[in-house]
C-alpha cells in the first residue's frame, strides 16, 4: 500500500482547505508537545551532538538542502521532528550553558499566539493590543527601576546588544543633537567608559556608531569584577586633559562572566560631577530588581539615564525580549524619528502618539511583548520574585557545595552576587602540580575537554571561558526554572566523572 | 458550583505537571486554530477597531494592567482570546495594509517550532541545525542573486532597516577599516546616495552610524519613482568637487510606495567608475528574483556589493525574516567581530567557523531561518515563483480595472513594476472641481477619511500616504496568498461605498 502523500496545496487558503489545515497543525502540535514533555524529562539527553559535516552530509531521512520542487506534508512533519531531534533542549533542567535557559509554558503559549497574530509593532493601526501592552509593561519596568511615576520612555529591541547600542545613540543625541544631521564631525572627540568585564556589545556599539573602539576606555575592576570608581574618575580627568569629551559611562548590573554588579551610586556621583550619561546594562542582572531580597545589588539604578533589561534572561521569558528604558521623555523619539509618511500618517483617526515605531532604529519590529505580558499576568510580580530568589538560592547551594570541595578552585573569593559561579575543576593529575606555566597550560585545556565530553555524552551543558589572565574556567549560571539541587549535584558528579582522570 | 480555577503552578516544571501542561497547551491551540480558521473566512471582519483609550480603560473581562498576584489559567485563556479579538487579522484575504500580509500555514508551523526550540543563533553549539539551515539558505539566495557559486557572506537580521544599516557599515569598513577602531574622525567627509523614494531606513542608518543625514544625498527620480542615473553622477561629481568622498549608493529594488525598481546596471556603471559601494535594497522587491517572468526588473543586481532581501514581505514568510547578503567574504566578519571569549571560544571540539554570531551587531539573535527554510522545503523554488507571479497578476488586474474607471486617477502612468498600485479616489463632489488649491486640499482628506471608515467597519485595510508634492493617495499592495480577484473587487466596491458621497 503506497504511503499517502499530502500536498501543501491542500492547505488554506485552498478552497475547502480547512480540515486539512487543522489536521496538519494538530500533527505539528503533537510533535511539539512531545518535545516539550521530553524537555522536562531528566532521563532524556540535553542534546544529540553531531558535527557540522555530519549534519550537512544529511542524516537518514533528513536533508538540509533546498530544492526546486515541493515536498509532501509527510516529509515536512519528518523535517520538523528531525530539526528538534538534532537540536539542543534549552529548556532541559540540566541545560546551564547560557544566560537564557528554560522553557516557560505560558511564555511558549504567548509565542505561539504571537506568531499566529503575525503582526508588526510599528503602528497602533496593525498592532493595537500589543502596542498598548508594550507601553504598560515599559511603564511598570520604569516604576520598578525607581523613576517617579514610571515616567520616561523606552522600547523593546532585538536583544541586549541593540538595547545597549540605543543607549549610546541616545546619549549622543542628548549632548550633541547635531550629530544626527551633520555626523560625528559635528562633535568633539567623544569618549565612552565601560569596565573590562562588561559585555562586548558596548564595544560593538562604539564601532558601529562611529566612535571607534579606541575611544571606548576600559575601566579596571576589583578581583570580583566590579568597576573601581576611582579608576573611572582618573580616566575621565585624563581624557579631559587630552581635550577629549567624556560622554557616556556604562555600569554593568550583572556581568556576563562573573555576575558582578558595578557600584552604581559611586559611578553616578562621577557622572553627575562630569556631566556624563549613565547607562546601566542590566541585561543579565536587571531581573534582580523584581526581588526584594536581591534588588539592593542595583542600588542607584534610579539615577541612571538609561537601562537595558532583558526579561529573556533572568526572568525566563522566551527569546527574544529585551527592553531599553530611558529616564527622559523625548530623546528616544528625537534621536531616531524620520517621520516616514507612508507609515506614520499624521491624519489618522486615532491618537497617533501610540504609533511608537518611529522611535526605533528598526522599521518592522517583531512583537516581543506578548509572551512577557502574558507571563506577568500568569505569575504576577510575586511569581517573578519567587523564580529569581530560587535561582539565587540554587547558586548559593552550588557555591557552598564546591568552595571547599576537593578538586575545585574558585575563580574569585566570596559568595557570588548573581547566579554566576566561576570555578576550575582540577583533574587528579593537576592537583599536586605546583603553580606555574605548566599547570596553567594544562588547566587551560581541562574545561574545553570536559565540555566536549559533556556534549558528546549529551548529559548536561555548562559554559567556560578565559577571562583576562585567568585560564579557561567553568561559568555556571542558573536561570532555568526547572533546575533543582539534584541537577546541581548531577552537574558536579558529571564534571568529576568526565574530568577526574584527565 | 464554583468555577474551577487552575493555577500556573500546576504546569511543568511542576511535579506531575505533564497532564495539566498538555491540556493547557491544547486549549491554547484550540484558540489559535479557531483564529486561523476565521482569518481565512471572508465573512469575518479584518479588525474590530477600538481607540487606545477604550482598550486602556479595559473591555469586559479584558484588562491590560499587570498586577502583583497571579491570574488563573482560565483568565490566561480569556486574555489570549481577547488579545486576538481586538487585534488585526493580517492574514485575512482583504488585509492589504502593509508589505507583509498573509498567514502561511507552513510558516506558522515553523514559527511554533522555533518558539518551542527557544534557542539563539550565536553559536553552532546551541543551534546546530538552525545555523546550518541559515548558511545553506543564504548561499541559495546568493546564487539566485547571481553571484558565482553563491559565494559571499550574509546574515539574517531583525528587519530590512537593520539589513540596510549593515550595508552602510560594511561599506565603510571596506573603504575605511580604521573607522572601527578610531571612529569617523579617521575618515574624510563621506557621502551616501539614495533616491527620494527610497526607504527611510537609509536615513536612519546615516544618522545612527555617525554620517549625519545631511551627508545622505537624495537623488531625483523619474515620474515612476526610479532614480535618474545622470542625477547620481552629477551629484557624485559635485560632492567630489566639494572635497567629500562619495562612498555608498543605495539602489532600490521595489520602492515602498511606488514599487519602483531603480536601473541597477546604470547605477552600477557609475559606482564602478567612482569606486563606490553599491547596495540594492530589495527588501520589498527581492522576492521577484524567484520569478523567471519578473526577475529582469532587478537586472544588474549581481553587480551589487550587498543586497537586502526580506522573505517576510513578498515571499509571505511570517515576520520577521530579512537577509543582508554580501558579495565579498570576510568584510561582514571583519566589520563586526569582537571575539568575545565567553561565547566564541577558539578551543571548541567542532569547526568553529560555524559560530556565526560574531558577524552580527547583535549578540543574542532570534531564529528567523526555520520558518523560511521549512516553507522553501514545502513549496519548492517553484512554489515561491507561483506565488509571486500570482500577486503580480492580481495587481495588473487591479490596475486594469481602475485605470480608466470613473472616479479614479492614477498617481503615475503605466503598468506598475511591482504589486504597488497607487491611485486617488475622487468622491462625486470632487470630480467636477477644477485642479487647484481647493481640490488638492479636499482630495488630501479623502483617503484618510475613507481609511478611517474602513477601519471602523473593519471590512478591509489598505494604506495611504502623500509623496513629495502629491496629496494623500491609496497605495494598494498585494503579497497576500489568500487574496483573489473577488477581494480586489471588494476593495474597490468598499472604497466607492464609503467614499462616493464624501
Amino acid at each position: 500500500q503506497p504511503v499517502r502523500q499530502r500536498k501543501i496545496t491542500y492547505l488554506l487558503p485552498a478552497k475547502n482547505g480547512e480540515e486539512q489545515t487543522m489536521q496538519f497543525l494538530f500533527e505539528i502540535v503533537d510533535i511539539l508537545t512531545t518535545y516539550v514533555r521530553k524537555t522536562f524529562d531528566r532521563s532524556t539527553k540535553v542534546l544529540d551532538f553531531h558535527h557540522p559535516h555530519q549534519l550537512l552530509e544529511g542524516m537518514e531521512g533528513f536533508n538540509l538542502e533546498l530544492s526546486d520542487q515541493p515536498e509532501s506534508l509527510e516529509q515536512i512533519l519528518v523535517d520538523c521532528r528531525d530539526t528538534l531531534k538534532y537540536g539542543v533542549r534549552t529548556g532541559h533542567p540540566r541545560f546551564f550553558n547560557q544566560l537564557s535557559t528554560g522553557l516557560d509554558i505560558i511564555g511558549l503559549a504567548g509565542e505561539w499566539l504571537t506568531s499566529t497574530a503575525n503582526t508588526n509593532m510599528f503602528t497602533y493601526e496593525i498592532a493595537p493590543v500589543f502596542v498598548l501592552m508594550e507601553q504598560l509593561t515599559l511603564k511598570k519596568m520604569r516604576e520598578i527601576v525607581g523613576w517617579p511615576e514610571g515616567e520616561g520612555d523606552g522600547i523593546f529591541s532585538p536583544g541586549g546588544a541593540i538595547s545597549n547600542m540605543y543607549s549610546v545613540m541616545i546619549a549622543r543625541y542628548k549632548y550633541f543633537p547635531e550629530v544626527k544631521t551633520k555626523g560625528m564631525a559635528a562633535a568633539p572627540r567623544l569618549v565612552l567608559f565601560t569596565s573590562e568585564h562588561s559585555h562586548y556589545s558596548i564595544k560593538k556599539a562604539s564601532a558601529a556608531l562611529g566612535f571607534g573602539t579606541e575611544n571606548l576606555i576600559l575601566l579596571k575592576t576589583d578581583e570580583r569584577g566590579r568597576v573601581i570608581p576611582a579608576d573611572l574618575e582618573a580616566k575621565v580627568i585624563d581624557a579631559k586633559q587630552k581635550g577629549y569629551v567624556p560622554m557616556f559611562v556604562n555600569a554593568t548590573g550583572g556581568s556576563t562572566v562573573y555576575g558582578a554588579f558595578d557600584p552604581i551610586n559611586e559611578i553616578a556621583d562621577i557622572c553627575e560631577k562630569y556631566n556624563m550619561w549613565l547607562h546601566v546594562d542590566g541585561a543579565w542582572g536587571g531581573g534582580l530588581l523584581m526581588s526584594r531580597k536581591h534588588r539592593h545589588k542595583l542600588n542607584g539604578i534610579e539615577r541612571a539615564n538609561s537601562v537595558t533589561w532583558n526579561p529573556h534572561k533572568m526572568m525566563g521569558v522566551p527569546l527574544q525580549c529585551s527592553a531599553i528604558l530611558v529616564r527622559e521623555r523625548g530623546v528616544l523619539q528625537g534621536c531616531n524619528s524620520m517621520c516616514a509618511g507612508y507609515l506614520f500618517q499624521p491624519d489618522k483617526q486615532y491618537d497617533i502618539s501610540y504609533d511608537t515605531g518611529d522611535k526605533a532604529i528598526q522599521c518592522g519590529r517583531h512583537v516581543d511583548i506578548f509572551k512577557f505580558w502574558l507571563m506577568w499576568k500568569a505569575k504576577g510580580t510575586v511569581g517573578f520574585e519567587q523564580h529569581i530568589d530560587k535561582c539565587l538560592d540554587l547558586s548559593a547551594y552550588l557555591y557552598n557545595k564546591i568552595k571547599t570541595r576537593e578538586g575545585y578552585q574558585m575563580v574569585f573569593e566570596g559568595e557570588p552576587q548573581h547566579t554566576n559561579v566561576c570555578f576550575w575543576y582540577l583533574p587528579l593529575s593537576l592537583r599536586s602540580l605546583p603553580d606555574g606555566q605548566e599547570r596553567r597550560e594544562r588547566l587551560h585545556k581541562v574545561a574545553p575537554k570536559i565540555k566536549a565530553l559533556m556534549m558528546e555524552c549529551g548529559t548536561t551543558m555548562v559554559g567556560y571561558q578565559p577571562q583576562g589572565t585567568k585560564v579557561n574556567f567553568f561559568r555556571m549560571v542558573i536561570s532555568n526554572p526547572a533546575a533543582t539541587r539534584s541537577d546541581i549535584d548531577f552537574l558536579i558528579d558529571e564534571i568529576e566523572r568526565l574530568g577526574y582522570d584527565l
